[in-house]
């Protein structure tokens, strides 16, 4: 079996001047190797005809599937459709059902009157297979050379994703025949790269050929993936099952999850098997904790509220703490946040509790409490956990770090009790 | 003057799976580009040898100097240290100062013992510079070729950036005679990318060949960027400020702010301004909106404090909604978001509140609520506004796109009370 293998080709000057990040590349990744397509590379280049050529050039001789998001909006500084219609050497034609689509969203959908502009959205080179948008204005293309495939999509991500899913992964199955591509993740917290690595030489030298594996550090815990590409999918399973328990058996004290999720998720998890609930008290987090549980769909059932007091003020009046308290330890301390949690269990009623008191920086330090000093207090009505963090980040990822350990602080507890 | 070009190279099997995403290229874009040099592509390969030396080969064809990250960590997929000592043909010897740097960290800020896989660490080819990496254990190396400069890097992007700030920019502003790059960025919202386009057609093409204008839309704004490559600061500044004036005055009515900053730092500098505060009540988006404010340094002196009402328990509890408003209308609707604003404004006491309740999805859909369904309130203790919005993506995408839109009705409103 030929091994099918992709290039992600981003394009846009705003990528290139850094304005913005790019996320699509990844999730495209993802799909694409889910798939069993292996992405060989991924590029971005600017808005610049001879810059996107000289890409399709390069890699369409290294791969089969060259998959293209960005440069097809409506303004002057788009320019991808035409490039790829000069290089697939095609003209341009409306295509009415693009015509259409763009009609009705502007009509149904924005309500805004439709531009000349708009309406050459709806243009496509009349030599390539286009992919409808109902999310958006532009349409998607496709264009074939010999064997190999090209697809052009929007860079906006809802209407790229809409494409990959609905459209390019079947196209992709139909026209080549693909192996099967394993993976399985675990995550692990409490132990670093390099000591993880140490405790599992063994079990990586003992790894047969066809699987790999990869460290995936992050702040506060390391990701381990084992990799393997096949055709049997049953023997690959097996042997992948196997290899994969012995990985957990080695890792046993530190693993958090057997699968790749946050730790919100396993949190949710935890929580929606017990039938018990949750609530946080953010301080220095800021609301970032309720965030990360909220992105879980289904979170209400376990998660009822929280309280963000980032004043002394709203510490003692929505949550209770002791004005006595705040003013002898401050409100970065141990006794705080321990009157944190009691109040926002008892206010809010849930089973556990979170509350978290800090200094993000990058001003608000004092003598005896530098930049990065935490305060985190996790438990139920009887019992509390208490950990003090000293972080050497900055504020954005002072605030992340803070709030995924305290989740896995939670989930500790919670194991416990 | 020779326009230097940069590609940055990202490295790591991560990448290619989608299991990460690259800020960091994004983050160095943007160092590159104020330093001005032009970044000419962005690249990611796998922890591959033969990839690796491929890029090498073909981006020094095209460009100056080349910035990598990842692979340089202390396990075993990790082979960029190996990889770029045989390319530029060195020897693996140990660096003093990165030794003591791997040994300090381990004893006095990890608190872990050091491990021999750690030690390794230290080592790097005895062809290159090294820059030290007082955040973590990984050297940072740069080598050369004739004129072109060569930097690897680690991928955790606090390490790298600590070196691209403190070592790699300050080296290439030697190196070369760089140009200068002036950008000016505006944010617009309520008007779309085509009809921003009509709006400003003349204005576009009576540009300066000099002066490029570029529309970065996103979900609720769109940003214009216009920028200039040249060598006298001066006339550069004086042509670009007079332009980028005419460009705000054109988009008056839908200018959010002439910084290249977002909606919550404007909000932030608004209350700043008028010495006033703010809080949140929350639904759908759980926390979303104040974790955007806390985001933003010194949010302490405008921000107090959120309710974050997930249940209809805690809307009654904290934020004092009437039982019979959500009984007869729902916890989705206008009365309920007009109520939740003005709990949250009495029990919270700020200047302004802002209020919102949603259906995010996948779940939570009614027959006349489907996914997608928001109402927003935002106002102070007399008066208020209020919006609904009717979303069509995802979860995560729902709750971003409706904390931007009620911070921007926030906006609306302040500038006019």
């Amino acid at each position: 079996m030929k091994k099918i293998q992709a290039s992600i080709v981003t394009i846009g000057d705003e990528l290139l001047i850094g304005q913005v990040i790019d996320t699509n590349s990844a999730w495209i990744a993802r799909q694409l190797n889910s798939a069993g397509v292996i992405v060989l590379r991924r590029v971005s280049v600017g808005d610049d005809a001879e810059a996107i050529e000289r890409i399709l050039d390069e890699e369409s001789k290294e791969v089969d599937l060259i998959l293209m998001t960005g440069g097809l909006g409506p303004t002057s500084d788009d320019i991808t459709k035409k490039v790829l219609c000069r290089y697939f050497q095609g003209k341009m034609v409306v295509n009415e059902a693009a015509l259409e689509n763009v009609k009705y969203l502007f009509n149904e959908v924005f309500h805004r009157p439709v531009t000349p502009i708009n309406l050459l959205q709806a243009e496509v080179p009349d030599v390539c297979e286009v992919i409808q948008n109902p999310r958006g204005t532009a349409p998607g293309m496709i264009f074939y050379k010999g064997e190999k495939m090209f697809v052009s999509m929007p860079g906006v991500p809802f209407e790229m994703e809409g494409m990959i899913t609905g459209t390019v992964i079947p196209l992709v199955k139909k026209k080549w025949n693909l192996p099967l591509i394993l993976h399985r993740t675990l995550v692990t917290a409490g132990i670093g790269e390099s000591a993880l690595a140490e405790m599992i030489t063994d079990f990586e030298q003992s790894l047969p050929s066809s699987i790999r594996l990869a460290y995936l550090p992050s702040y506060g815990y390391v990701r381990l993936r084992l990799s393997a590409a096949g055709t049997d999918p049953e023997s690959m399973t097996v042997e992948m099952d196997r290899i994969f328990g012995d990985l957990k058996r080695q890792v046993k004290e530190y693993l958090v999850t057997d699968q790749d999720e946050p730790m919100e998720v396993v949190i949710g998890k935890l929580l929606s098997e017990r039938n018990q609930t949750i609530s946080t008290a953010e301080s220095c987090t800021g609301g970032y904790i309720a965030h990360l549980i909220t992105t879980v769909p289904g979170a209400s059932t376990y998660y009822e509220g929280s309280v963000i007091s980032y004043s002394y003020n709203i510490k003692e009046k929505l949550l209770g703490v002791k004005g006595v308290t705040l003013l002898q330890h401050g409100a970065v301390s141990e006794e705080t946040v321990i009157e944190m949690l009691k109040g926002v269990i008892e206010k809010v009623h849930t089973d556990f509790g979170i509350a978290v008191s800090g200094i993000m920086g990058p001003g608000g330090a004092t003598e005896d409490k530098p930049v990065g000093t935490v305060w985190m207090a996790v438990g139920n009505q009887k019992d509390f956990l208490t950990q003090k963090l000293q972080l050497r980040f900055n504020r954005k990822r002072n605030i992340e770090v803070t709030s995924t350990m305290a989740l896995n602080l939670l989930r500790k507890f919670i194991l416990t009790h």
